[in-house]
């Protein structure tokens, strides 16, 4: 069977989603999925108004930052410190007080469990803190869009893109698409391909080019926003579309029938 | 093939995994999976020095919190403003700068992808923000021990435990276990096991209440530590045990034959 004839069965064609022409911003595709939408009555903390300053970045810079911070922090905390690490130096308060390393506990798909690759989890922390979530309100809804559009772009993209200056090993870094957000799945691909171990240099090198990747296209999103040209590039509707959170690779796992789960209004 | 033949041919029992009695602590496993080890130097962060204080809190409380909460910000945000909001008024800083609310990604799964539980990923968030990253030092351990801990107890117990006194949803709320710690297969298994739909009041109960349990849990052992008597209750190491970062239940999406991934030394 087809991918796109076991995808119709779901009430869904994938490229429909990919390439659907009217975008659903995520924010408008997650409160489908939620049905909830309130003004956020925070609990006290005082660095809890969005969006936070931004100055703009340099991507390149960026993106070496990462690339340097992995062999430190690991994918997660170095998109995060990329970014919050420069804003401390240009703007202080309040990217000082953020702890980024305590998110060292990305690495692996969050201690090695293989989940979401904690380069996604890192851009989603980065334009979240800066822009705000979306309860926050209409100036806050890229944080969310950006994070969304940044697991869309990493599954679809043939990664690493960046390639350093002087990397740390020498030997050439094969690409591959993850059609996934997920750690074990972006790198099981890679190691499929390549026929590097977990544990070898390269695929610790692979993985800190990925990171540089994300906080490439991360800085370029912010700044685009900054600019106030940032749009969505996402219209992944899950919830609404297929009535359960997901990814959009069903067949990889539902090798034969992808299930129909129960749909609203019961 | 039984669960136990397909586990083999993968080099490892899951049952052997689950019960096996030499724990390896959390970091020792992690040590193996990313072959590194480095002592953090952190890049200006004025919070960045762990242990954070922290003062036992009531885990029952601590769950009503996270309940209550989950309406407002959902399940991430929720399990750590739980927290977070009660050390802000027991201790203050560094509390109070720390912005839980930018975690309202966290839901379904990071924006609605399903991938690690938001609850699962507030729990490891918090963990390492009082106790610290791996790269801390000795006295950091747990915060990753008691993360990746919430991730094996999640995936193993009959959620959710926590019932609250006054349920905003008086429909029973039948209990299922994941064998992940994934969103889109915990509440995909639940809402299989329930009938009721993604957008249902009563499927957005039940995360409410998974999201108080976790927390409830999480309390249990920040307590434990700050005794002194929290003791690292997972051997989880799929780096090295199985040569790829991973969850435990393998043969739910590679139904047939669970891959070889190529082993160091290559």
């Amino acid at each position: 069977m087809s991918e796109d004839k076991k995808m119709e069965e779901t009430g869904i064609s994938r490229r429909q989603v990919l390439i659907g022409t009217g975008a659903l911003a995520a924010s408008t595709a997650l409160m489908q999925f939620g049905g909830l939408l309130r003004s956020a009555q925070a609990t006290g903390g005082t660095t809890e108004k969005w969006p936070w300053p931004y100055e703009k970045l340099d991507p390149a810079k960026t993106a070496q930052l990462a690339y340097d911070e992995w062999y430190r922090v690991f994918c997660g905390a170095a998109v995060i410190n990329s970014v919050v690490s420069q804003l401390r130096e240009k703007i202080g308060e309040p990217y000082k007080s953020f702890p980024s390393d305590a998110f060292v506990f990305l690495e692996g798909g969050i201690a090695g469990w293989g989940t979401v690759c904690g380069s996604n989890a890192g851009a989603n922390v980065v334009s979240n803190l800066i822009i705000g979530p979306r309860i926050a309100g209409k100036d806050c809804e890229h944080g969310h869009s950006i994070g969304s559009g940044m697991m869309e772009w990493y599954s679809e993209t043939a990664l690493p893109v960046f390639e350093p200056k002087e990397p740390k090993q020498p030997t050439k870094i094969v690409q591959t698409t993850s059609k996934s957000p997920l750690c074990h799945i972006s790198v099981g691909k890679w190691m499929k391909a390549s026929g590097f171990a977990l544990g070898s240099p390269e695929r610790k090198d692979r993985c800190a080019r990925v990171a540089a990747s994300v906080a490439y296209k991360l800085v370029e999103d912010l700044n685009a926003w900054k600019d106030g040209k940032y749009e969505s590039t996402t219209d992944w509707a899950p919830g609404k579309d297929l009535g359960i959170t997901a990814q959009m690779n069903c067949e990889e796992c539902h090798t034969k029938d992808v299930p129909s789960p129960p749909m609203a209004k019961k």
